[in-house]
């Protein structure tokens, strides 16, 4: 069975939307020879039709209504580029009720219903593409589903949020300190002016959940990921970092230890050596262990017009292909299981902890003390002077559970001699 | 359509086919559920079916006659895994003939022969998976043709060849020689007893070669591809590039400029901040630029059992579930065009000379007047007192034709007070 044009509508233009539709004009030609058919643009629905967009397309295309889409017996992928759980749910709902393939870029939504949703798609033999939802241009949806897919994967680390790699890059390479580097980040256009989905880590953990479930085959419910963002990282620690040997990084670290998966969104200080260590302003990165193909890294733009257009070209590409095949729902949903998680008390890891303490003699002892009662051992302490009667003090742990470092720091932060607990960050080696 | 069992046969057991054999049994259930139905090795056939193996496997499946597997019609999909033109060409041609889909890592022959067996897999609705023949578990085949397929590509550089990387590495972080790092490589087994292939960068080429005709949709002729090896860097070519920022490595590019192709493989100096400047080692690295997706890197191990099994595996899953859905060939040849090409000596880039030349006062502007006759403008000289009477003297030009520094290299090696031209290297910048 061969289709001989294939039509799409899109729901949203906006960022995403408009990077689609100039990666289609852009390269039609190349496009439709690698697909075997006419990819038309059959109409897109938007809230504001009056709207100036950043892109030349035909305006009878526009309506305001979704059904124009989501019922339109002709159009046969239905983009959804809007984002956020409603309407988008609704309309992709509706489109696969009407038999529509779903090409979606929509992270917040994949993580939390994306089982669903995949499930009802491959009930229909339809096609559900979501490369766009994770890493902006870098197919690590693609490579994680098909090309690593015959490995066992054990572990993913990500620089997943590009707002927040800007401004910890900013913060490091500057000396600027959170807020304006921040400021600088929503004068560029890279964060919004509520910052919290990005600065809180919420972006992280959705496309952590997004690859983690690809990469254990495993449905994951977001309320197992931990996740922390980056506004209590303060230009001391960034020095602290340096002074270490360290660059402080925002990360998602999924890896299945002991049959149960260990996911976490949080600052870490890595090996300035490591590879994701010089993945520097709005480039994500995303390294994979598995156990045939080893390590590998994969390097781009984590966001942007063009970048996630490029990505969700790439999905309409693979599903117009499969349609004109009729082979849709050839590759859907690998969540097979529900992989127990482990709680983020039980992970193990090594800590930096920075302090303000009275500046007596016996100060590091009574803490030590404290840190030994709870079985985190030391590896190096560092005390510097600080104004008056304070010091601060740098601890850095051997490896040891984030229960018991928990219960340390909570029992040391009530001693009479400490004044604060400035920050602890994991340290990863 | 969907077929219940997917019957493999396998021409070649050594280390691609050792990898393959495992990557499937280690992880047989998670790709079974994946691809819908049972994956099976029904023959393999080698040369010497007594060879010791690193791997446990059937030997009753075992055949010295490729004839089992080419003519088997139970057989769905045929790995060859042997290498080189002949025979393989001959058993995927009579595989072909047979209606076999084929999965092959052989990039030899893809690089000579690739589109007319791709065409012919085409002409037959067949299937041709190549994804191991580059960069080994890098999974740049599938990215190139399906994930960044919605993009023009600008540009491709790439460390394709980790034998030489390997060599290169250990000259720059130990300060050993080009020989004492081969016989290292060798030593490891990363590199044959005669490296001719690795070293002289006829592998590299290959890779290139098969990259470039995804990259630009254009049949390349191996001729027109430029390339040279390392033989010729000397330690003294590695310090000096620490010396001046620079990081020595064997690269191909690939460019796209005024709609014809510059395809090259050479040594070049990269800036140590290049993100290719620190993929050592065994490690392979494409950069790739595209109009959409902007920057994008993969990384990882070039070559190996595993890594390559893995890339071989993800090209059997591929194929076994187009199986299921009738759908081979969905994804076929996209060298559309044949693109003009640039001679190398069109390559505009900067350079370092090394020369010696006698101590004499004069000798620099004898030398650079002749560059300046032939339009090359230097932006660096270091000159350092050699032994007796002869002076190293190393050059760095500013951007010029590889066509006009090699004359002007041709006319200086005839000064009288030129004793020897020791090296020239392309600066990337």
């Amino acid at each position: 069975m061969e289709k001989g044009v294939i039509n799409i509508g899109l729901i949203g233009l906006g960022n995403v939307g408009c990077g689609t539709v100039r990666a289609l004009e852009e390269n039609r030609e190349a496009i439709e020879r690698k697909v075997g058919a006419p990819l038309i643009i059959k109409r897109i629905c938007v809230l504001h039709p009056d709207k100036p967009r950043p892109i030349s397309f035909d305006r009878s295309l526009l309506t305001t209504d979704a059904a124009q889409i989501t019922d339109d017996p002709e159009i046969d992928i239905v983009a959804e580029l809007i984002g956020g759980i409603e309407p988008a749910r609704t309309y992709i709902e509706r489109a696969l009720r009407n038999g529509k393939n779903i090409v979606t870029a929509n992270k917040e939504l994949l993580a939390k219903q994306g089982h669903d949703l995949l499930a009802r798609a491959a009930e229909q033999k339809l096609d559900f593409g979501f490369e766009g939802s994770v890493a902006g241009g870098i197919p690590i949806i693609q490579a994680m589903k098909v090309s690593l897919g015959a490995n066992r994967v054990h572990e993913l680390i990500g620089i997943l949020n590009g707002t927040t790699n800007y401004i910890l890059t900013r913060m490091t390479q500057h000396g600027s300190d959170y807020e304006t580097a921040l400021a600088e980040a929503q004068a560029k256009g890279y964060a919004e002016a509520d910052p919290t989905d990005d600065v809180d880590g919420f972006d992280a953990a959705y496309k952590l959940s997004i690859l983690a479930s690809i990469a254990f085959q495993s449905r994951i419910d977001l309320s197992t990921v931990y996740f922390e963002g980056i506004r209590k990282i303060a230009h001391q620690d960034i020095a602290y970092a340096r002074e270490l040997g360290f660059v402080i990084k925002l990360v998602g670290i999924a890896r299945e230890t002991g049959g149960r998966l260990q996911l976490r969104v949080h600052p870490v200080m890595l090996p300035s050596s490591h590879p994701l260590a010089s993945v520097n302003d709005v480039y994500n990165a995303i390294f994979v262990r598995g156990n045939a193909v080893g390590e590998v890294m994969f390097y781009g733009r984590g966001a942007g017009m063009m970048p996630t257009g490029s990505a969700v070209m790439s999905d309409l590409m693979e599903t117009a292909r499969n349609i004109r095949f009729g082979a849709t729902s050839r590759i859907s949903c690998t969540c097979f299981d529900v992989k127990p998680t482990q709680d983020i008390s039980e992970v193990r890891s090594n800590y930096y902890v920075r302090m303000q303490c009275q500046d007596r003699a016996k100060v590091l002892a009574s803490v030590a003390s404290i840190f030994g009662d709870f079985d985190v051992s030391i590896e190096s302490v560092v005390q510097k002077r600080g104004t008056g009667e304070s010091a601060e003090v740098v601890w850095v742990t051997h490896q040891t559970t984030e229960g018991d470092i928990r219960k340390a720091l909570d029992v040391i932060s009530q001693l009479p001699v400490v004044r604060e607990i400035s920050n602890w960050i994991r340290v990863e080696e």
